[in-house]
């Protein structure tokens, strides 16, 4: 048998498993040791293979497509740094829990570890950020050998899906000649046609005797908060509504949630804790004694601080990931149960009857907060707290707002409010980083509707790199460029007190004409001068093709006085209600 | 004792340490968790901070610096991602030698694994591929933690510089609030002010035994060849030299040797066995008994294979980092010993008594080999070959030439020959990737007097990032930007016979218009129309500033037939040659 059909019935295996898996989009880097992977997913008429040159976006790009699909992407690069590339995007990919097969083409046995060129040493080498490790067995055309890549690859598609989701490397030893054999009969495969082996699994669900203990422990507590984290599950908004309606319990929706937009009902989604869980007489005013927890930690610092100063509270903490989701350490009962599965179970124990009084309390002051607002619509010039609060009434229906993290994100908690425009939000917050946007975004975008995507100019620059899958796949992508040029948010904290290593450390302007970028990449940029221009940009961009660049400027110092007057402001007036109500 | 003063003590005590050990440049990225040290090192008036807002350039930037310094270079992050994107550079630097100090700032232990925002697993985050990990213990202010801090440090940067160099990481745990307590007094460390302590490191020494019985196995060989590799080590030129006089050997030297361009003599240096080793006659008129090899893998495919093909000669191989370099799995001899002290010993044991014949046919074939490189010189067109061939004369004394990998590593090795002009050869040839060679020459720069980068255009879109560095410092670089719009050595590679899915997999063209880039980086960008036009370019380099790019547009096609016809016309002059000599 030759080793080039060795190679060939090997990987067509593999490939076609990849296709039963349900694997529809590999994204694929340019190299050498890759080519015989590469040249069979190009011949499977179910798979869409992307290319990216750049292997850091190409993974991201990938992340993109697993998070809106909620399927497994497979990526593939050759062998060496290209591997290291992948890094970013995995760690995001474990932390946010989004599948991605990671295929890594490797030197053989035979020329690892004695200075072979692009030979490095790929064994674990995503070390714990990666949900399972394969070093696959060299190719061989035996019967035994294709059932096991078959099974690999199911299992590995499998182990990437279930919950909590996550990235798996399969790291590929191979031999030249690297070229397979391709023709019409490549994935021909006669024993099982249908994919070898399939995984049936589970959620995490606990027992009825645990929830039946659960809901006796709810009797009586009136005073309690169930608070949403990023979560992706589309069957949870109705479920946490039915809970929060028997419980008579408020949510605070963090933006992730996907409960601030939508057709469900808004009457119990508090919106705007962010800015008014600032104010100490609201918080004690709203003194919690019990605290349900779903999804990841929320974004908001208000929040988190809220949780921090009531030890006392019993907390829940719902993970159907079955992950340890407590950075307050202050959870006293840690369930493991998918999150939908949890609310139904339990509304099916609780007795509707609890008082409304406390509920009553957290909406009045949202109420109060909403209004004040109005002093953020106010705002004549271009001001980045606005843009988050008029997204809700600018963008259209049913749109895909993915946001970059530092300000954007933290703006969009305090600013972009309930909505009935089925809006789904999206950001990169498994580690947060700022790296990598872009081409999640893009990889997003190829499977929704209209996507915006709203980031900061450090954001933009870190990946700048990802714009070359817009140009190439003329991707429909609509980027608001918020360029006050440095990093806006150091001027929040502690260090905009010490002037002497500001700028050169954090302040960190890059003063770019991103125009030019724009260009580069066949994008249209657009310099917004005013809040009407800025409308009619976006009304326009219902219409409008391909890679958009929008680009607001604003002023950091600005900035924050804005957001610290405004917060200001609130406060007063929050804590006058308060005082009024006691 | 407050926690603000452990956090400035410690920090100052550790950033003392670092000048101490001979570190004079830190390369740091903007991030909230490193602010302490981030502070304490812009204080300290003997460290140059660069900053880089991106980490993967970052990184790549450092490994510049610490190249051409031969002095390690610490990165400092924040916690998350940012970490990640330091893996392409920290790889690199482990294959390739070249010291670095990885500082990470993480969350203190009890923000690990809870959900808490930007907080990754960082313990061994780079696996295998740091030469030592430690965790550092939290910042205190006590006689033993502060001895601690120094040690660690002092530790750390020797571990990264003794042979073989390479990356060291080490991870912060920092506590809120961030910000030190910065006066004058900062680094007045009363105990020990000159450091804490030294670390004196010897180098792999084989003993005069041994030394004798390689000198005795040597006797009466006199088909012997040397091959020199990638080496740093500046007075190896001359030791080299020296024993290859005494021994009648031909030096094979491949680029990064830096044995091509000096004052050296160059009468037993071999500078176009890349093109001769592709003729059958050569190869068995040349065959030796004896290959003493020191260095990296030489870059020539047709060298790997010659030496492949003689399976039978004694093969030394000298490795002064102990590691084993070995792609053809033929060594007989591994002498783990520093190569200038093997040299200079071995020659002192050898007598002057070998046969000039089997140089005296290197030297003849090289000749006949050098001649036909007219062929290349003649070319009316714009051509990869012949502008590697020109540089050696085109370029200033003294000049760094920094190459891409890919293509320009190898144009560089066939045709860029033995020159007097003490040109410095530069490329990132530990895992031989087309990440960060922009921010890599970008950090080389800043410590060399005239640095030219000549690089492919997949190569510089890649790091196109890493660009920002010579805006933002105003770093003087040349960069000849190939341009043949995709991925030139595929059309080399087998690959290349498959046309189907060639163009989408391999020739990966990006059509895009780099001057926008260059402009956006405040660069000047020239498109180069013919040789008379890049000489009068390269003239008028000696004079000008900043960022220059010059863009030689050639075609992939036309340059693999180029390549192709010339390897067979001098193939067929050799083959005549030698033919003659028998």
């Amino acid at each position: 048998m030759s080793h080039q059909e060795s190679l060939t019935v090997y990987l067509a295996a593999f490939v076609a498993e990849l296709v039963h898996s349900g694997i529809t989009d590999v994204v694929v880097s340019p190299g050498s040791r890759s080519t015989p992977m590469a040249l069979v997913m190009a011949e499977h008429p179910d798979l869409k293979v992307h290319i990216h040159v750049d292997e850091r976006s190409a993974a991201f790009f990938a992340l993109g497509i697993a998070k809106v699909t909620n399927r497994p992407v497979a990526i593939l690069c050759t062998s060496g740094t290209a591997a290291a590339n992948y890094f970013p995007a995995i760690v995001e990919a474990h932390y946010a829990r989004v599948p991605l097969l990671v295929l890594t083409a490797d030197r053989p046995h035979e020329l690892r570890e004695i200075g072979a060129p692009q030979a490095i040493d790929q064994i674990h080498l995503y070390g714990h950020h990666v949900k399972w490790f394969a070093e696959m067995a060299p190719p061989e055309k035996s019967d035994e050998m294709i059932r096991y890549a078959r099974t690999l690859c199911s299992r590995a598609a499998a182990i990437a899906s279930k919950a909590p989701a996550g990235p798996v490397h399969l790291n590929f030893p191979f031999r030249e000649p690297l070229i397979p054999q391709l023709d019409e009969n490549l994935f021909n495969i006669i024993e099982r046609p249908k994919g070898y082996v399939k995984v049936h699994t589970g959620d995490l669900t606990i027992s009825n005797e645990d929830i039946e203990q659960i809901a006796q422990r709810l009797k009586g507590k009136e005073r309690g908060v169930i608070v949403c984290g990023n979560l992706a599950d589309h069957q949870f908004a109705a479920a946490v509504n039915r809970l929060s309606a028997i419980l008579k319990f408020p949510i605070l929706a963090d933006p992730l949630s996907q409960l601030r937009s939508g057709k469900h009902g808004f009457d119990n989604i508090i919106d705007t804790y962010d800015t008014f869980l600032r104010n100490e007489d609201a918080k004690s005013h709203l003194k919690p004694d019990l605290i349900i927890r779903f999804g990841a930690m929320p974004v908001s610092k208000a929040l988190t601080i809220f949780i921090k100063e009531n030890p006392n509270a019993d907390q829940f903490v719902i993970d159907g990931g079955g992950r340890w989701r407590d950075p307050a350490n202050l959870s006293t009962d840690m369930i493991f149960c998918q999150e939908t599965v949890f609310c139904n179970k339990l509304v099916s124990y609780l007795n509707d009857n609890s008082s409304l009084e406390y509920l009553h309390e957290w909406q009045r002051v949202n109420a109060i907060t909403k209004q004040n607002m109005t002093k953020v619509e106010k705002l004549k010039e271009l001001s980045e707290g606005k843009l988050f609060y008029q997204l809700a009434e600018l963008l259209p229906e049913g749109a895909t707002l993915f946001v970059g993290n530092s300000m954007p994100i933290r703006d969009l908690d305090s600013f972009f409010l309930n909505n009935q425009k089925n809006i789904k939000v999206m950001a990169n917050r498994g580690a947060n980083g700022i790296d990598g946007t872009v081409s999640t975004a893009l990889g997003a975008a190829l499977y929704s509707k209209s996507l915006y995507l709203v980031l900061g100019d450090l954001t933009f620059f870190h990946d700048l790199n990802g714009l070359i899958a817009a140009k190439k796949y003329n991707i429909d992508i609509h980027i608001i460029l918020i360029n006050n040029n440095g990093g806006g948010i150091f001027s929040f904290l502690p260090q905009a007190q010490h002037p002497k290593h500001f700028e050169l450390l954090f302040g960190t302007p890059l003063d770019i004409d991103f125009e030019l970028a724009v260009r580069m990449f066949n994008g249209e940029f657009t310099k917004i001068t005013d809040w009407d221009h800025l409308q009619l940009e976006l009304e326009k961009s219902l219409q409008s093709k391909g890679l958009q660049v929008y680009e607001v400027i604003t002023n950091r110092d600005k900035n924050r006085d804005e957001h610290r007057q405004f917060w200001q402001s609130v406060s007063q007036e929050i804590s006058e209600f308060v005082k009024g109500e006691l």
